[in-house]
């Protein structure tokens, strides 16, 4: 890596999971649309075939229309050759299959359990990240080794227990988790504005949000657009429509039957109603860290409530689509065209390198940013990225209302890292069995979980099952 | 009050809700048979003829065999001549009638909830908490006038929060809370050392445990008889008394099916076989802190569980018996006899008076020793009793399995107390509506919130209904 | 205050201290300057004439070459006058005069305590908040009451009680303190790289610093510039420098002994070397917070460190200076010209506005944004401005080496500030007497005590002296 | 070990330094004191004669007048042997030889700085430690190897640093440190309360105390006698006798200038009315964590505070006494007798075991018993002790007056333990010459220091010289 000038050449940058159909030409659009940095990329995937065809698509995306930089493209063989000296790290991989996905969802329908998205929290987060720990010792072990110093980027979910694990696995790693579920609650209530006051325009970090709570369970306790505090209109709003919702106007919020990601915000309208405090996610990822009988009962709540369940089906069929997209994009049928990602990913490789200074939000172990959750667990508050440097900004205590809220998903998923890294599935039932979700009696959830194992055990080779 | 070599003369009691027929005669008993210390007690209560009748009562026990001491009894006709100048303050009174308890109870089975006691927590606890409150910052103003350096002992529920009442009122107040729940977990733990190792006499005080968490909703972290670790031994009995229960041989508990107060302590076992730390109160208690579809689904499920339910019908009742019998001792029919109560309260007041020091359990302000708990939520834990003090004993960040479940208390406590201190019913509601027994939706649950408010508006005229 | 496209209008800027010839001319300049703001600003002074001249003088201001936008002034018989209604408030005062802090300064030195400033810390310091504190009481009072919801900008030292104080008043206001010592330490390290990479033109906001302490016995933990860690580079100039000095080329440091503000930077390498991390404040303010032996045992030694006492005659000459300046300026002799001051009051405004966000260092209470200094004490660090909220970037626990050293401070400030509030001579004696610069023993430390007491009585008049 | 009615018999303590002409001795009689507790004791010491002995002396005991229960004397050969499953392990050694301490005490007069102790704090203190902790790392190993449930005493000074060793090595060490200079100022206080009311006969124990600081460093916050608050008495005795002194009647502290361990308080006195809270150690130790001019500039300031600096020649006298005494109860020449010590330490071993509780001060890893220090630092307050616990009592927050002194200490002594158990010697540098009794420049620090290392350094083999 070498500064010349304001630009920064021969940036390193490994990708784990470089085989990827999706974030991947994200970030190589991302990247050629960034002008003062250039490098090399290393995708690394355990299929080798993907990477190797991404090497492709990603020389396509140098000589796309508005390309500003060049980079480097080169699968690796080993996860160790894509990280030697890397001054960057992502990470963005799928723990198994859709096919053990599709038991981390729907085993659980079988008894009354349902989830929305079921990678997160819930039995599915559980069980997915008993697959996942593992490998992410594997990947932690190999910065420390390969990279120490380099910066990680981790996409993968679930999220926090993710990024806790590489810390616990090398807690000198340089390593923070990137969502973008809080950028759609700074849509919604920029599309607030605009309903009551009529104000155009509003670009969703013109919203400012103070941020707090564990990834996908975020919650705003301050928003403001210039002079204005928008918690009043919030209220307003989430009052009127709990139960008709609210269409972001253009969004696929206003087909949100037809579509597996979008909501009308009823889940997020009541839980203010309840806690008087702006949850920040997709309803489908909110209502999974919820009792198990407010909004996930049956598919016939859920459809009340405005937002859809995530079947694997679709994800499986979806990625037919991808499949076929690359296809198209390898042979020359389909162009590969810049199109911002809306995720800060590059823009905060630029701060880390020194060339700008931003404030986003992002998860990070907890030293205190959160002083009523505990040290070392992994939190989601804004942050500041600048030279070599990720600082998290003060959230505060938690109110009181939403404490509890957060304090049992943070112990939950401590209990479950505790779990996975010592492989000890009792302590990993214990956790499941006292999720809110999982709403049957103690021997019941025993049977469901033993179910659930069984079906992904093909990944917990480490387990003594 | 003044010292007279090992023995302390003159000292002054003031008892709110002195004319109670029950708490009163067990002091009085525990009063005179301690030899070293002796005064005046001031007998304060709204039903002034209850005061006056235990006046003579009080009598009785100074000439009753075996008594070591004689104190005076004066029924005062206002709280301030009651508290005026004393050093020590007991309060124990109903706040409100049956009638309104029975609402608190009964009224949330037509929305399918059940409680087994209404008074701490649930519906129940927090509508008894709106009552009682007010009277506890007349209680509370009423020392600072009248007794600011006196110790005060409440006795009175919801334990916790009307003991969080005293200190946000008269922050100086020197108020700690006695509760004897964790002592029958202390003679369960006895009785199964004994089942298992016919070790006979064991005391319960000789079973020294580490107590942490809040009243009623108290937890073990650490037993021990003398160098055995018990927590081995209770996991076996756990798991083997679950469903089957276990009855202290001699104790109510053997008859717990026509015993308002006795339990089998499955759900006790249920708790540890799910958290793996010892829940320290009578099961009717435990189960309130809980989902509400974990042990209180149904009068059927509680049954199960081997615990009863108390109806208010039981406490009218057995009013009477206690009345019957209060009208036998005055008439001279029925004779007062010592009988050691077991509790705590005199040898507490000796300790504060420098006599002897000890250590027992006690609800305080959490000024650390409970450190990943809030700050100045009252909390139990042990405490070291001595000359003018009482100082909690470290009980550690509470483990993680538990934390969350304490943590949800504690915060639903602080927004009942903040809301009556307040009269703010909105946001009283607020709690309510997020407690776990609070199986049904927001528009229902307001629907009940309202009805239990009406039922007891009598007691809430500071309020603005 | 209104918004008019990306433009903020009829902003109302209240300054305190109004008639100043020095603060209030660069402010003056720099809200001219910018071209998305534009007001009222209201002078409040005791002195009511110089608030008058300043008056005029700002109007000179809104006609200088390059003058961007147009600010009205308007000179107030009365604080709240000033405060009605404020957007913003701007404290620059002198607690009492020239005289008084002669006295706070020199009177030590009969004792032998030798003070290079005497306006912060050490008895001069002390003395100085006796006197400074009451007033910032009426100051909060009438925020409170008059414009409850501005923001608050103190420049006043003792900076960091007097914010203290704003707080302690008026829990709910919105006050920082500003101040520029930590820009000359990122001065003296982009002049370092510079000396030893040969690297032009760093500005000194490229040198990315991680801020901790009190303000002006303020630390770098982190310092960075572009990937470049600052700290072995500091080191090596550290112990190569600690005897000779460094001055930064082109700057006042060169002439160090002419002039009542530079320094060489040689108590920076020595506490360097010391303690392992760098202080960032002029060495003149450094040195009063250390041993008193260390640094200021007497002139020659702080001749030998290469910075200077600034004796309080030079602050007398200095005002008759600008004095004579205001009067060129009145009459026209003299034209006013735009010139950056450096300082960022008026991009911190802007931030606050919603017209850009920006991260500097600021004093604020500590609300755990350094864990291990007591929660409420102010602290400085770095924070982010954007939208109505200045929030701080965590500094996490201070290292252990430097730890002791800042909690002495805070101790000794906070007690002074309590001992002031509660017009206490006895407990301001108790920190004054234990301030690291009060080298005798008790008897004459009381002496020295109430000789400067005595000295400053006309301000102290609340006091029972 | 195993229980017998209500005495514990074949308990096995270890005892390394067992060689002891002092402690060991009086180790036995309080021994053989107690009736309800029996076993073995195995004497390991570097020199195995010493400890050969003491196994006749120890035999001699068991046959004392009024001896109660009998013990097993064993030497061992290796410090293996004799921890090999012990249940308690009593730590006396002397790190290095009196040689070692001469240079420790005497060598820093040299550049103007007096020790009156010279083994807990200051140069002293420091270089004790780098000598003693590559001990206590081997003795913590061997207790983790042979018997990882014992509990362990230590006695050996610099008693924070090392009981932080144990823990440090082995973290799940049941460690905890002894010291009786708390009951000295409990003495006093008795004293004063004699004095002053003419109450005769009051125990020391009588004297309720809080407890906080660090060991030899340890405050009071709270002393009470019964309902009297001896704060207000004592402040009365601190300003009358803080030059003229206090003698504890029939004490040695009478003949304070004929004994190397007596004080007449005026120091103590002197802390008091610095910083209103009752310093807790002989006037020797406490001296040394001060300023260095404040009671230490020469040894004329010392007698004029009525205490005495302790020179390394009379321990080495005193040593000879010792060693003939040791032969003259060899012999026979002199009868061993039974006489109370005074200390703790069995009466400890006997709460442990579950025959009663106490609450007493103790040296424990800080877990949040003083919120405001770091965790883990080993603090000095109250305790509770019962079956196979030891729990501290809540100190609370340092009271801000005396918080930063503590802290310093901590801060010191953390430093000088990483630095030991790293063999740092530039970062055991650091620590030292910001020492506030290390009143020289960094250069002539760094002299002393080296000279110092250089008479020490056959004890500091691991490091590199």
């Amino acid at each position: 890596m070498k500064y010349n000038g304001n630009k920064v050449e021969d940036i390193k940058i490994a990708y784990v999971g470089g085989g990827s159909r999706g974030w991947a030409w994200g970030l190589m659009s991302d990247l050629v649309s960034a002008d003062d940095i250039s490098g090399e990329v290393r995708l690394y995937d355990i299929d080798r075939e993907a990477a190797d065809h991404n090497v492709i698509i990603g020389n396509k995306f140098n000589k796309a229309e508005g390309a500003k930089s060049t980079w480097t493209y080169r699968a690796t063989d080993t996860l160790g050759e894509a990280l030697e000296g890397a001054n960057f790290v992502v990470i963005s991989i799928l723990p198994g299959t859709f096919d053990e996905m599709e038991s981390d969802v729907h085993t659980p329908e079988k008894y009354g359990i349902y989830q929305s998205v079921g990678d997160t929290s819930g039995p599915g987060g559980v069980v997915r990240a008993l697959r996942a720990i593992p490998m992410f010792e594997v990947i932690a072990k190999g910065i420390q080794k390969h990279c120490p110093n380099a910066w990680v980027i981790n996409y993968t979910n679930p999220m926090t227990m993710l990024v806790r694990t590489l810390y616990r696995v090398f807690p000198g790693i340089k390593a923070f988790g990137c969502c973008h579920e809080v950028f759609g609650t700074q849509k919604l209530l920029a599309a607030i504005v605009k309903d009551r006051y009529g104000i155009e325009n509003i670009q969703r970090d013109e919203i400012k949000v103070e941020v707090t709570g564990v990834n996908h369970f975020t919650w705003l306790t301050a928003a403001k657009y210039r002079d204005m505090d928008l918690f009043p209109l919030y209220a307003e709003y989430a009052k009127k429509h709990v139960n008709i919702g609210f269409a972001i106007p253009g969004s696929k919020d206003e087909n949100w039957m037809n579509n597996a990601f979008a909501c009308q915000h009823c889940v997020k309208f009541d839980l203010f109603n309840r806690f008087g405090a702006i949850a920040a996610a997709g309803d489908r990822h909110l209502a999974e860290f919820c009792e198990g009988k407010w909004y996930l009962a049956s598919p016939e709540q859920v459809r009340e409530r405005h937002f859809g369940l995530t079947p694997v089906s679709w994800r499986k069929k979806d990625l037919q689509n991808r499949l076929e997209k690359s296809r198209k994009r390898l042979s020359g049928e389909e162009t590969v065209a810049l199109r911002p990602t809306g995720e800060d990913g590059v823009n905060q490789i630029r701060a880390l390198l020194g060339l700008h200074t931003m404030v986003t939000n992002v998860n990070l172990p907890n030293v205190g940013q959160i002083p009523n959750l505990p040290l070392g667990a992994v939190v989601e508050t804004n942050a500041v990225f600048t030279s070599d440097t990720v600082t998290p900004v003060m959230a505060g205590e938690l109110p009181t209302a939403i404490y509890p809220l957060i304090a049992r998903v943070v112990a939950e998923q401590e209990q479950v890292v505790e779990a996975a890294m010592t492989r000890d599935l009792d302590l990993a039932f214990r956790a499941f069995a006292n999720d809110p979700l999982v709403t049957v009696d103690l021997p019941t959830a025993r049977q469901l979980f033993d179910e659930m194992i069984e079906n992904t055990k093909t990944y917990l080779q480490d387990y003594d099952i």
